[in-house]
């Protein structure tokens, strides 16, 4: 391979840079010239938005800064490429591009949306007999890939939310002869629970956990959701629910649309959802009389680098290498994926697979992993994503406060 | 000094029990017998809900997780004592308890509120001829007790606060080509704006900071601050604003009263603010078309033990430490003040002050430190906080997860 290009796609998260990092490493050690990134993904791309990472990685400090960079480095967008047969013009732009810059392989880090633009830009190739090679990388806080064991990203947040939960709790407990106090906390994951569910691993020797996680895959009653936190009110003064923000009540709406707020729909037809926590924070307040406090995790859970998990870093780093060394084997139109073996310990190992199965699919918590009577994560649940937060990679500090890598 | 007895009262914060650290430190160094702690501050102690700290402190491993547990580890109140002449029953009973343990010192970890129950108990025991002494260790996030320098709680809180912001302004400027994205900032601070005014410290070498800062200091007209929002969405893609809970429309009225939450008022008639942020946020978006996003810090900025300023640990353990010191002299009725040295670099120490001058007074941000123009803080306030926030006392991770001490 002669040049390569690398873009970030959809919703940051705390490792998003670990893989244009990897992608970068292998690539130079396989001898790639010049190893460019797009600027604001694949909607930068088409308009030449194009930066040389030799000119920001080519010392070992800022590639260990890169590592420690929250959000996208490159800049990210939630373009979605039109179908082939609806506008020629866009892939004959892209191709253009490529051959003018000598570029033979293509790397997308992203999410489900994301694997899409692999998955068209593969196929046009090969329909059109371009001699480019398309690959795509696993990134996103949801975790809601399919094939791959998890997610790049999602370690990170979990160990966010879990850490923060753990101040949380001692925090709501703080005051003991008030009457109870109800602290809901919203986490993001739209139609997956996997984020909500990692608020199971807030529990530990030093921590009496949440009282309850509702996901978007069990069923949510508001009465029954109501009722639960006044019987729990009657023997604990400090109640902590993790709730996700993709909750909905039986008649199929979301919980914040209960409320009065304004819904925005983004490019990709999804609804952006807020102000779920609180809403059901104003239910329990005006139904029960209990004081109530909303806290929404949001962008926070997927920016905090501060707190990342290192095993997450090391895998978003190898998930980009994987990538680069089976494009350079010939491999096109795939998606890196995450096996995982647990018979000594936790091991993890990076593998290629099909991006046709793996666009557009979602996958969900298996629901014999949730514990629907206690509202809480079963055993099951705890095994999987207690290996992905371990390990830590402290931030390079200076005056105070963490170091990033920023683009010129 | 027999026995003494330390309280914690208030809002937590991420240090505040390095201050019952330190307490506990001088204590044992001084051959105090035995070093109690009333859990929920005053309100506990009436109930005798007293434990020995011995049980807890007694080996250097969980003296360590003290200093990094975040919340009230002894549990707080905000019970506020009534006046002598109107229930002198409340202060017999007290002075009782105190006897009974033999107690000869008692310490209260607290801000305004907690100096005023300082205040009127060593008052009592003049008035009464009782030989217990009583002493202050300031404690608040909002920095807002006079006379001393600042107060031990700021310094952890600006640095989560700058740290945060600086991931959020990165999450924030991701997307490039779609239209502006305005994120608005809600931090706490009912009256002054000592913790909104850390968010210009996320400006460094590798982040470009807020765009505006809005204090409760200042003035606030509505729409001029929407006509400000949509001057900058003219020339940037990312636009962050960090607003204070306590920011008031020019007739007087909380923003967050602009929408139609139920307002609450805790025991002090302080009014229970929240969503100060999500409101303008509203109001920007139905007015301008632009896309918002509201985030509120809510506890996370005083339960982030996790990210806590070394400086802010040591000071808050050198006051708990210094009013032992005191009490030990026969010092009573008065607040352990930290004292600043730029002369040399930053230097601070403890010395004592008058609780009747400290107790119910407020200090504010000096209108002279604010860039009202500019909507930022000048560089007299970047050189007053920059010391406050330096250094990392790095948690103790088990198992993925920052370790605490709790109570059994």
């Amino acid at each position: 391979m002669k040049n390569i290009i690398v873009g970030q796609s959809g919703g940051p998260t705390a490792v998003i840079n670990s893989s244009v990092a990897g992608v970068y490493k292998k690539a130079k050690e396989l001898g790639v010239e010049r190893v460019y990134g797009m600027v604001y993904g694949i909607e930068g791309f088409l308009n030449e938005n194009i930066i040389d990472l030799d000119d920001y990685l080519n010392n070992d400090e800022n590639y260990e800064l890169l590592k420690r960079t929250p959000s996208a480095f490159l800049g990210s967008c939630r373009y979605k490429l039109p179908k082939i047969e609806d506008n020629k013009e866009v892939y004959e732009k892209i191709f253009e591009i490529l051959d003018k810059y000598e570029i033979d392989a293509l790397f997308y880090i992203g999410g489900n949306d994301s694997m899409d633009t692999i998955k068209m830009l593969s196929d046009y190739a090969k329909e059109n007999n371009k001699k480019q090679v398309f690959m795509g990388v696993p990134k996103t806080i949801d975790n809601d890939l399919p094939i791959t064991d998890h997610c790049p990203g999602y370690g990170s947040s979990a160990k966010y939310i879990a850490t923060s939960l753990k101040e949380v709790i001692r925090d709501n407990a703080s005051f003991g002869v008030v009457k109870p106090t109800v602290c809901i906390v919203e986490i993001m994951g739209r139609h997956a629970g996997w984020l909500a569910a990692a608020a199971a691993l807030a529990k530990d020797d030093t921590c009496e956990g949440v009282d309850a996680i509702y996901l978007p895959e069990s069923k949510f009653d508001l009465d029954e959701f109501v009722a639960s936190v006044e019987e729990l009110a009657k023997t604990k003064h400090s109640i902590v629910i993790a709730v996700s923000e993709g909750v909905k009540t039986s008649d199929g709406k979301f919980v914040c649309e209960l409320s009065n707020e304004h819904i925005a729909v983004d490019a990709f037809g999804h609804k952006q959802l807020s102000g779920c926590g609180q809403t059901l924070a104003n239910i329990v307040a005006t139904r029960t009389g209990l004081k109530t406090r909303a806290i929404e995790y949001s962008t926070l859970q997927r920016a905090a680098t501060h707190i990342a998990s290192l095993t997450d870093i090391n895998e978003a780093e190898m998930v980009g290498m994987k990538a680069v060394e089976e494009a350079n084997n010939g491999k096109t139109g795939m998606m890196v994926i995450i096996t995982r073996d647990d018979s000594n310990g936790y091991t993890s190992s990076a593998d290629t697979y099909d991006i046709h199965d793996i666009a557009n699919v979602e996958k969900k918590i298996p629901l014999e992993w949730i514990d629907e009577e206690n509202k809480q994560m079963k055993e099951e649940f705890i095994k999987y994503a207690k290996p992905l937060i371990q390990g830590e990679l402290a931030p390079i500090f200076k005056d105070g406060l963490p170091v990033h890598l920023i683009r010129k």
